[in-house]
């Protein structure tokens, strides 16, 4: 990753990031707050649909019924998931806080938690962390607040795009993290997408879902699904644009940008999962239906040996049509066309006479391999990304311990 | 494993296991022969759900149509998994020469394939191969057989049970391979079920899937499922009983005790996964109903982070927790408990004060481990085995290339 030479400067937001005692080496930051200035600001968000959820994600989920919103709190190292009534007590308590702080309602404001499970937040160190954050707010400071909320991630994920809309500059700009979906302990796939759009508050969660989807509802890194996962979408207004609206062309292009943006976040995501050395696109089409399509896609995702394979630099394309095979779609050997990359291995259910070692050298030299498997029986199409299963996603979970 | 110190005899039954040219290695067999001398034999069977399925598994649903059934043909070493029209030609042609070489009709004949997928089996070997094993059929040879069905597995597996039933003795005998649910290209787990005793052939059927489910059918090593996964059951009536009926107290014994004979093997499937250093047993209580207990215990089971901290002797529930909530299955935090073998780690909702070095020693010290998940919610129970995830999984997968 090449450092960014100048800071990102989303008008109307200002950040901070910071060290306040939760994890055990004060080199790293364990703090972030989002702060939007404008009273007027909406929020969109989506959440994990683990049936075990961590304390802050309901707290989000009630807070989002508010109309207005204007601060994000985030703390890294403790996930305060599975901590029962008493982890409740203390993201309340948290929220609250920082509404204290900032002057704000506390349904205004967001708390999230990523890190170890079953352990409770200490409440007091992020309280007094929340002071010094206020009195370090910048505009400036959006990478290392992207900083802040990293665990085992080994890059900070970040994306943005700069666009005009009826004559208004705007930015639109996502951080996230999420080494693996539910880290051994270091839980959650975190991302937060802000713009100084203004777009009407409906129309942003139906952007939300719309674009998060296709990407990172589309990721895969263990198929373990966390318990603390949080999509925010802030829209501050301060480009003073009229109020995107739901089914215009400007809904369009900004749904559009956001989709890209969040593709390239779920591929970053992907490709720092624990131990990875590469990012699988697994593109199904040719399904009965999307559905179909996209639990071929996840089957292939998921299924240990295709990412074994990937790993070792092996076409193994019969990994790839059992999995297929048992995702529970539609399936017809004689029907269906598998292919690395710009290599077919198997066309309607003849095996192609491709060299293993020429498909093999494409699988090791790409960061993103392509795979791609067309069942010939409809329209229905979807694609899936995934981290491959290595030596090191074994030691990182199996050395880990609570 | 002790070797056994005298063969294995199930009345009316003779074996052989030999080399006829399959595998690269010929101090390794790849050929296995089962015959029932019992012209009344009767056979039931139960298969792999994967759509894409080889032509051997084809060929032996077809097969089961017929009243009576003599003779189980096996070659390992190549699958004939994914070979399409020429596969099932090749299958064909094994299940016609077989029962050329043994006056039978071919409906009568079963054939199974277990190996590398995609590649055509060499029949011309195995037609040859039958001429000899023919003269080297003997009751003998059980466990000669069972060593011929392998292919990775580090060991063979094998389980009987001699009993006495209304005055008639009679043996009930399994042989079964499987080291991975699908192997890299050496797929497949196999099962073949032998009795001496009369059972009618309904009653059979229905006795196979009421003794797979809690069994073979629980038993998870990658959760990928294997093109090739076959289990049949021979009844060949020597022992001269009235033959067995559905429903009756006689029914209920020997399904009783195959289900027994059914759970050691799954458990040592499990046990040898690839890479495998212990079985984990996943039970699951309280659930609303067994459907829902057996889809978390499912997650479990296929979880990567259960599979590496079981691998790595780490206590941790959160994991396990996290998993059921994902499951699809209804869990409540506040209800539910989870043990590691006697060690309770969580408690309605509460993290239990345990000494994580204890239970740490107790995971590393069993090759069993219990996992024990209570979700307080209904009656609902399931148990479902599983491997753990390590290294050598990876390295097994990784570096094995088609």
């Amino acid at each position: 990753m090449t450092e960014p030479t100048h800071p990102l400067i989303i008008p109307g937001f200002t950040f901070t990031g910071l060290y306040c005692g939760i994890k055990d080496d004060a080199a790293k930051k364990d703090l972030a707050v989002i702060y939007a200035e404008n009273p007027a600001t909406v929020a969109a968000g989506v959440f994990t649909t683990n049936k075990i959820c961590a304390a802050p994600v309901v707290i989000c989920r009630q807070a989002l019924k508010n109309k207005h919103h204007r601060l994000i709190v985030i703390n890294s190292g403790i996930a305060n998931a599975a901590t029962g009534k008493a982890g409740m007590q203390d993201a309340t308590l948290v929220q609250k806080a920082a509404a204290r702080e900032f002057g704000l309602k506390p349904e205004e404001v967001f708390v999230s938690s990523t890190g170890k499970i079953g352990l409770r937040v200490p409440t007091e160190k992020i309280v007094s962390g929340l002071a010094t954050a206020k009195s370090q707010l910048s505009e400036n400071h959006f990478y290392e607040t992207a900083e802040a909320i990293r665990t085992t991630d080994a890059w900070r994920k970040t994306a943005y795009i700069k666009g005009v809309l009826r004559g208004k500059p705007y930015t639109l700009a996502v951080m996230a993290k999420g080494a693996g979906m539910i880290q051994p302990n270091m839980a959650t796939m975190l991302c937060y997408i802000m713009t100084d759009l203004a777009i009407e508050k409906k129309a942003l969660q139906k952007m939300l879902k719309l674009t998060v989807e296709p990407t990172l509802n589309s990721l895969s890194v263990d198929g373990d699904t966390s318990t603390n996962d949080t999509v925010l979408f802030l829209a501050g207004g301060s480009a003073q644009n009229k109020p995107v609206k739901d089914g215009t062309n400007e809904f369009k292009k900004i749904t559009s940008e956001l989709t890209g943006l969040l593709r390239e976040i779920a591929i970053s995501i992907a490709m720092d999962g624990e131990g990875a050395t590469k990012c699988m696109a697994i593109h199904v089409h040719g399904a009965v239906s999307d559905a179909d399509a996209k639990k071929a896609a996840r089957a292939i995702a998921n299924s240990p040996l295709v990412k074994t394979a990937i790993f070792g630099g092996d076409p193994n394309w019969g990994r790839i049509l059992a999995a297929a095979g048992y995702s529970g779609a539609r399936v017809e050997e004689l029907k269906s066309t598998i292919k690395l990359g710009p290599h077919a291995l198997f066309v309607r259910g003849h095996l192609k006479d491709f060299i293993a070692e020429e498909v093999s050298l494409y699988i090791k030299s790409q960061k993103i391999v392509d795979i791609i498997v067309e069942l010939g029986l409809g329209k229905g199409k979807a694609t899936m990304y995934a981290s491959d299963l290595t030596y090191d996603y074994v030691k990182l979970n199996a050395e880990y311990h609570t």
